[in-house]
């Protein structure tokens, strides 16, 4: 007999329908004994619809109120799923953030957990109950309802998770699991068995939405084991874990990702002394604006050039602040390009293989493509490429680090 | 400075647009140096919405769950109150039942509130705040999510003038006030100044639906001065408030009231011996039948007819019931009229004038019309006569008792 937590996302819970076959799916597990906690987001649409209706009144709506707002459609999941769960004769009884109580600070719609009162699940999961909790939300010391931000269901999840010492945290969502790469680009992607959290937040940060990113901070930090599951088809789904120590054979890439969701920038001559980077970036990032890699090269003119990418959205914006930087700086120009992409090869294995990333320069070059940006860490390589080489740098890549399906390897 | 607790209920806040109007006269009263606390209903159609998608699940939901779903209609709009009025420079806070706290019994989906905190309103009262609370809905000794049933926002309201010893409670609605009579039926209909809770009892359950009967009982017990009030106009709207000992010209009548909601059913030739009412009522009732008017008379002859009212809808029910009566108490038979109205005049005066029943029976008998039942209480009289007379007998009363506009009496 085991503890899952088990998160169900807006699609899945997207209609009565689906929440039948939610509460279909959750009887199956009691009946083989296990107990539940679930979690569950707002029917998908209605967080849009209730944002919708703030808006008519206010731009930027009250963040409390907002709160107070948004907070409902979760609501309405609980006492569906509760009811849906009573009609099959499986006892269940749903609480809000609030009444768990899970305890936020006070930094409305996008407050974070500071501790989980369970007491109350376990006394109703003793009892024979499904525990049935709203994600995305909780109570801050004052008694004010909170919200954790977008996707804060997982959060939540895998809280709760953490606080009952469930045996898992499974997160149901519209893919059967986390893949080497995105079959869409790759028809030979593979779904991973397992995955450690450190490459889930490498994969999740560079375009493969299916986790929050807190949600799998907060997983590696408490040691909840995650996994994610389709909720419209049955599989093992992909464990997400600590490093697995007695693993012998690990693969040395777990997979591909990539995004193009980016644009370059790069002041060319900059004088080449202390304090130029700040200069460069100090206007930028007062406009709120982020930046993803940063480059830099000493030249052999005393002036360098300074490189870095930020979201494509704000390539414009930062394209005119650099202008003005450029004579304050008596650079010789600056130029941009929004027409390129990110790849990157992921995995806890290249810590202790070398040649890793040669052998990805290899296979670009293979294939005739050009590198404009190189960035490391320890668990991945990232390159920036002409956005139309993108897909075919992916499968190269693929194929070179052996992530291709047995089957479609002769595709 | 006053302290007004101000309830709108669904069709006042149907919309954005009328959310807006309520923050913007709510925004007038704070101007003017009134302290405020606004109750509000789910927006109009949203709770109908809530219980169809629970009824997709379960004909009969569970009660629990059912509060918990219903519960979010209000929470939507106690926030976009907030932001209506924080868009307008009102410092607002809004407060689920919950959250105020509004302590009920457990009894789901028709609780009883039993205890409200005031601490947190009267801070917020303090420091110059609009408090908004989530009217029909409270919170029971577990923390559960409870509702005081259909129409319970004014039951809120009325408790929160009662617990904050409010100056006045104000009910906003779609009509400007209690008028003597329904002005669609007599076109010199008056809208009242003032009423007393139990005339206002009177009023309500027999047909003048403005107020729910369970806020007046409440407001009469804890003499809260009730206000009803249109939420589209401006006006003093009609104060429902105790007997005032002082007024010395009393009208006699306030007001006539009517309904067509009834059926009529009698037993004839019942034996005149104790023990036939119950014998007679006791299965009706057994069968969840509601009773109104009951009437008996005794005959010459050992036996009695015996007179009764029911729900129009209960009607048939109720007569087959009686046929079995009938053949065990030997009855000569029964026999039964759907096409009833009961019509009656309503006024604390006629505690202290003789003859007001007789100037009643006289004014019907110039019309024509046939009395067939006639039930009397302390402040009003009951007729019962067919149904095809009811408005002819409503404005013949009305004139009568003097309650036509000066302006229209000639009409």
């Amino acid at each position: 007999m085991a503890l899952y937590v088990q998160k169900y996302g807006g699609t899945s819970v997207g209609s009565v329908e689906r929440i039948e076959a939610v509460a279909e799916k959750v009887k199956g597990f009691r009946e083989r004994g296990d107990d539940i906690v679930v979690v569950v987001s707002a029917m998908s649409g209605e967080t849009n619809r209730l944002i919708g209706l703030a808006n008519e009144i206010q731009e930027q709506p009250d963040r409390r109120e907002m709160d107070v707002l948004v907070s409902t459609g979760e609501q309405v999941t609980i006492a569906l799923l509760a009811m849906a769960l009573k009609k099959r004769g499986v006892d269940a009884r749903s609480y809000t953030g609030g009444q768990v109580r899970i305890l936020t600070d006070s930094a409305h719609t996008k407050a974070r957990i500071q501790d989980i009162e369970t007491s109350r699940m376990r006394a109703d999961l003793e009892a024979g109950r499904v525990v049935i909790v709203a994600g995305f939300q909780g109570v801050d010391e004052h008694g004010s309802i909170t919200t954790l931000g977008r996707g804060g269901s997982d959060t939540t999840g895998v809280a709760l998770a953490a606080a009952l010492k469930a045996d898992e945290c499974q997160i149901y969502t519209d893919v059967d699991g986390v893949y080497t790469t995105d079959p869409r680009v790759v028809a030979g992607a593979q779904r991973l068995d397992k995955i450690t959290f450190e490459e889930m937040l490498e994969m999740a940060s560079l375009g493969s939405k299916v986790l929050q990113i807190r949600s799998v901070e907060f997983a590696g930090k408490y040691h909840v084991p995650l996994r994610v599951l389709s909720s419209f088809q049955d599989g093992p789904g992909t464990l997400i874990t600590i490093e697995d120590e007695e693993t012998v054979e690990k693969p040395v890439i777990s997979g591909i990702a990539f995004n193009r969701d980016e644009a370059k920038l790069t002041v060319m001559g900059v004088p080449d002394i202390p304090g130029v980077a700040s200069r460069i970036l100090g206007p930028i990032s007062r406009e709120n604006i982020e930046v993803d890699m940063i480059v830099q090269n000493v030249g052999g003119d005393q002036t360098t050039d300074f490189t870095f990418t930020v979201h494509r959205n704000d390539f414009e914006r930062a394209q005119s602040i650099l202008e003005q930087v450029v004579t304050e700086l008596g650079a010789r120009g600056c130029s941009g390009n929004a027409k390129i992409a990110k790849v990157s090869i992921v995995g806890v294995g290249m810590r202790s293989h070398a040649g890793v990333a040669s052998k990805m320069f290899d296979a670009l070059a293979n294939e005739n493509i050009n590198i404009q940006m190189i960035s490391t860490s320890e668990i991945k390589v990232s390159v920036v490429i002409a956005e139309k080489y993108m897909e075919l740098a992916v499968r190269a890549l693929h194929t070179a680090f052996n992530l291709d399906k047995a089957d479609t390897v002769c595709e």
